[in-house]
């Protein structure tokens, strides 16, 4: 089988130009969903695919296609990911499969080769919650598992609701299963990511083959205790949220790290946001809110640590004599990748003599929500020192490369597959 | 003795008009010192002083001064308190103690009795730590006992600091302690306060006569972890800086509750406010900041209760391979109030036939630094159900009347007194 090869430096350089927008303090990248920077980032993905003469569709969420078309109309090939960031995170979580999904398309489409299908590189909206405590927005609503309801608690900072900003876009509950795409349009979907761990690194491998994914359990607990003056109020007649708070953040930290071994589910827990009012530092907090982050790839030991997480949080209110309330942010179960899937990317390594590792994932993709409604496959590249959702955020530009060469060859493996 | 009697209609009325300053939700105030409110409601006490026919006076730092002359220039008695409110304050803390002081010396003024001194009602800038982190500002500043330095960690949560709006009014380091009042100017300063916690209604008295204040050290504890990816990171490679805090913060509750018996010093611990970053659900905190604020009218009880947090905080970074800043935002000494104006409170409620507790104070109060520079008294009204820096704070305005009426008799008192 002939195998154009990729563009580098192209590759290289329209990762860079995604990198500049939303750069901030020490190289760190900010472009959160439907803000300025990441509707920008979008924009420019729309000028390469139009560039490289690819078919550009964008749905009514915001998602962009663009598209090879084959010979014939038949279900395409689809691979991508998404351009959104974490506050102050870096430059590949989430380009390196968007621009590395273009390289591909366009390498395959400048070389001449006619494919069975079409091809389709993706750009997913809202992969990360960081704005709305919502993630995987875009690929949840093109896979129709999602309900407006899902929406009720997902506020941003300034308090825009995530309702809100959908609806000024004419998406409503009404129209909301539109979005869903057809899933006898899609053949497969793929996915190239950076593995934001250290797994790779440490056992120097270059190409992490995905078998399943870990995905979160998100919920806000709120305690709200008595605000009163710092200095009148004796130990013995307070209702401190943020101690209550500080019982439960313990508390999360020591459970997790009772299942963090393989037998145990390798669970992970994080509350990653803490808000309390008045939040002054002569009053005693009112009202403490958490956000917590449940992980794991064995759908019983989450439900099992969650459960325990929600228990204490009544335990604790219940004994300091204050309320609290649970809201689910987001309910997601472990999602396995497909067989066939997952011998493909194996046996393209195996020919390449790429040395890779078979693993799960530890972090939620967009890929969770696409295996919903097609064959789905994910591609890790290494993460330097295991570190994402941080400025520091890095990998080697060569193993870029290699990703993306890896999967051009993956979707014309694909393309002709039987699957 | 003739005493004249106040006009409460007024007194009751002008309280109101500062009220409705910074009003917000669910009837709180906000008059944030330095802020637009906390200077419309400086401009209020200003115009009702020149109505009431007194001498006004401001200082270079805002601090405000409605004098009304005796025959001779002697040493003035001073009464006041502060404008200034905490975020989503009540409508009682300080502004019943400025305009209370002002009905006091219009009161007196109008009886046309003639006093052997000078009488000051007063009003200090930024008593509220809630902006800066800073406490007693104006106070301090008259008092002379503060320098630069001392502002060197004050910075809201904007990012502007102290230091900046004290020098766009020109005050310098270098003209600094030209701020202070020549002590030889004051006779005796005198506080009205809300008592701002239960004892006086659980006791069902109408006064509380101060004996001493409990002064609060405060500090900043900044815990430096790492920032990584709250899916992919297994629990035995993070350093969770929330997690650290979480250990902290039931440390300190749990350390004050075990010194917070009459025989261990009474001492109070509170974490007002904290701050993690990055702060999204999806990514553990790599840096959290605490502000903690420990009071006890022991000093040598709160100085230990403070050193255990700061070591607590040293143990709990190395356990956790992080690094751990303390930064001092205030050490401030318990404050023994005069004998000789105590006991002249006591005899005007004695003759009176009112009933009084004789008490210390948890809150910190400019009288603290007055008490620096001239004998010093403070008189306290209940708080209904002890609460304060809460919308719901409330003291019946009968009891406003009666504490303004005995400020009255007491200023008369101390004018005419061998202090």
């Amino acid at each position: 089988m002939e195998i154009p090869e990729i563009n580098k430096d192209r590759l290289l350089h329209d990762l860079n130009a995604v990198s500049r927008i939303g750069l901030g303090e020490g190289g760190s990248v900010t472009r959160l969903v439907f803000s300025v920077h990441e509707l920008r980032s979008r924009q420019l993905l729309v000028h390469l695919m139009n560039l490289a003469g690819l078919d550009v569709r964008v749905d009514a969420a915001g998602n962009v296609f663009g598209r090879l078309p084959a010979g014939r109309d038949a279900p395409a090939v689809l691979a991508g990911s998404h351009l959104d960031s974490v506050v102050q995170g870096g430059r590949y979580d989430g380009p390196v499969g968007v621009i590395g999904a273009l390289e591909a398309v366009r390498t395959i489409k400048e070389s001449g080769l006619r494919l069975p299908v079409p091809l389709e590189s993706v750009c997913f909206v809202g992969e990360e919650s960081s704005r709305f405590g919502f993630a995987t927005l875009g690929s949840s609503l093109l896979a129709g598992d999602v309900t407006m309801d899902d929406f009720a608690n997902a506020v941003d900072a300034g308090g825009t609701r995530l309702e809100d900003v959908l609806s000024s876009f004419g998406i409503y509950r009404e129209n909301l299963a539109s979005l869903k795409r057809d899933p006898k349009t899609i053949k497969a979907y793929f996915e190239l990511h950076i593995e934001q761990g250290p797994v790779l690194e440490f056992k120097k491998k270059k190409i992490g083959v995905v078998t399943a994914i870990a995905a979160p359990s998100r919920f806000r607990v709120v305690f709200r205790g008595q605000a009163d003056h710092s200095g009148t109020t004796p130990m013995e007649m307070r209702k401190d949220a943020l101690v209550a708070a500080g019982y439960l953040i313990t508390y999360i930290d020591e459970v997790c790290r009772e299942y963090a071994s393989a037998d145990k589910g390798r669970v992970v827990g994080t509350v990653g946001a803490i808000k309390v009012e008045p939040g002054v530092i002569n009053a005693i907090p009112g009202r403490a809110e958490l956000q917590v982050d449940v992980r794991s790839i064995t759908a019983s030991s989450k439900r099992k640590v969650a459960g325990r997480i929600k228990q204490r949080a009544r335990q604790i209110a219940r004994e300091r004599g204050m309320k609290v309330e649970l809201l689910t942010i987001r309910e997601e179960e472990p999602v396995a990748l497909h067989p066939r899937l997952i011998s493909l990317i194996r046996t393209t390594c195996e020919e390449r003599a790429v040395p890779f590792e078979v693993m799960p994932s530890g972090a939620g993709h967009d890929a969770m929500q696409m295996a919903k409604i097609t064959p789905t496959g994910m591609i890790f590249i290494p993460s330097v020192n295991g570190v994402s959702h941080n400025p520091t955020e890095w990998t080697d530009p060569e193993d870029i490369c290699l990703g993306t060469q890896l999967l051009v060859e993956t979707l014309i493996r694909a393309a002709h597959a039987e699957i």
